[in-house]
């Protein structure tokens, strides 16, 4: 499906459309961010101290951070992830090797 | 440690210091991941065809896609995670009472 979506949202108390491939759920997801953000900066007093054209670089820089946060949490779950699946697949062989073995004695003992 | 860690970045060409408690490293991270979104949309017609006030609302918007994207890659993540888990505390469990019998077996044949 690459129709396009569009979508009116409100930002910073602005109406605008967005319009994207992703459903409604998404694109608002999005604009829900940008304004938790604005609120956010909105409350401190670094962001009142800046000149109006700095403004939007805090916001920007404070997702990003957010941003590079999220993709260092994935990289290690990635890893962690990888550490598991090896992790299993090893007690998967245990219990096969196992499992091997007791079919020899209970297939004795059915003789 | 709290200490803050002022570093110098450059961000759409201007010279600013950021502090943070975070590495000079993670700084800049931040910092650069700003500046490929800024490289990113002026790459493109819709960010040239905006108003000037406007401009940084497109670039906030696409670290916030890319964050929410993120996000969505991180709880799949952790779904998969919890997943492997509950298997591998579910084989480990088949594994023990394996080893169990198994020992029964050869106990038995010791005796």
């Amino acid at each position: 499906m690459n129709e396009k979506n569009e979508v009116q949202v409100v930002i910073g108390g602005k109406v605008l459309t967005m319009s994207g491939a992703e459903d409604e759920l998404h694109i608002q997801k999005v604009a829900s961010c940008v304004n938790r953000m604005i609120r956010k900066m909105e409350g401190t007093e670094a962001y009142h101290a800046l000149p109006t054209d700095m403004k939007p670089l805090l916001i920007e820089l404070n997702i990003a951070e957010e941003l590079i946060a999220a993709q260092e949490k994935e990289e290690q779950l990635e890893a962690d992830l990888q550490l598991r699946e090896n992790e299993l697949s090893e007690t998967k062989q245990r219990l096969v090797d196992a499992e091997l073995r007791l079919e020899r004695y209970e297939g004795k003992r059915r003789k």
